[in-house]
């Protein structure tokens, strides 16, 4: 059953006879997940704009962090890996959020069951999807979450670089606003050394320049 | 030089000690790219969220259609493609957007100069990033836009289908916005039969619906 924005069941069988039996659920659970996930656009993150006018959302991060991997692949501590399983990893890394929201990372509260809600969210979210899809979707998620694959280590570490940035360039407003201090910047940053030594590099050499600005608080 | 959202340059040569001569200005210029694409989430089109509660930006439209790749790619009319391509044209098609802004599909008026804005978009845009990657970029958006490969021709069909879905979904409300008819999206909608033939059973099957319900004009 797909319903609209006004709760009003909507396409019941009216494309079915198109399609062979075994391929009707199959067909509409696919439309089904790609109208649920438009919800990930409301999803709000503590980053903000460049032109600092508003928050992101989780889908402009996704959308970012994966065009990221076409420009950044270079810098992967491994380089033979498979760079399209990075960006299908990047693209519903934060499904999850449409039911869990997105939790601020030095949210050290909100962080004790963030796991709890997490798994539940990838329960309901990925099954959705047809059972093959599903699995496949999830097996991706259980990938960056686990962070034992090269290819979930890079996609880890160009989701901490791209905010990294935000923040640094927009003079760490949110640091300051959230009294975030460096060390905890710098253990938030680890999984960049982990999947992108040059990039952790680079990321060092802003937090100390943040400091010296006053950007981030010692 | 990167400036910050004050305007103020940041970072000149604090990274540089870490990089090799020939590698300095590659990495600034990817960083520059990384930046500056930030905008396209400024970039307001006019298909609106599922929700009805605001429009859709371009960034988020480009992750959707890139989400979609991985659920819909057995409807792609050539089975035997590269989906990694899709993607990555799919990510980038819209980039031209931040100088070229979102041309409304049936705005006949704003078309007519479209071509001529997004080539100087497309210019000034890929051009920020190292000449190589510039180069795949540029041939990527060529690719897309001249629908020729099967990889663009699947790559316009999601394209097309996302927003559609959208449109039929809040019940035609840009459509009667706007004043359109079933005409016009009856030929918006033709690349999608080129890429997707059983996707565009379905959009056909939906179109026919939204003249039934009253969301689109005959």
């Amino acid at each position: 059953m797909i319903i609209d924005s006004d709760g009003e069941k909507l396409i019941a069988d009216i494309f079915d006879n198109e399609l062979k039996p075994g391929q009707k659920d199959r067909f509409r659970q696919q439309i089904e997940f790609i109208l649920e996930v438009d919800k990930l656009k409301h999803v709000l993150r503590q980053t903000i704009l460049m032109d600092k006018s508003r928050r992101e959302n989780s889908a402009e991060h996704s959308w970012h962090i994966a065009l990221t991997v076409m420009i950044l692949s270079e810098y992967a501590r491994d380089a033979e890996i498979d760079f399209f399983r990075v960006m299908k990893i990047l693209l519903i890394h934060d499904l999850i959020e449409i039911d869990a929201g997105d939790t601020y990372c030095y949210d050290d509260q909100g962080r004790k069951d963030q796991a709890a809600r997490e798994q539940l969210a990838a329960e309901r979210i990925f099954n959705l999807l047809p059972s093959d899809q599903a699995r496949i979707c999830r097996d991706l998620w259980d990938e960056f979450e686990e962070k034992k694959t090269p290819e979930s280590r890079f996609a880890n570490a160009l989701d901490r670089v791209q905010p990294f940035l935000h923040n640094y360039f927009t003079r760490g407003q949110t640091w300051q606003e959230n009294d975030i201090k460096s060390g905890q910047v710098k253990t938030r940053m680890q999984p960049v050394d982990d999947g992108a030594p040059v990039l952790w590099k680079y990321v060092s050499a802003l937090m100390d320049d943040a400091v010296n600005k006053g950007f981030l608080a010692e």
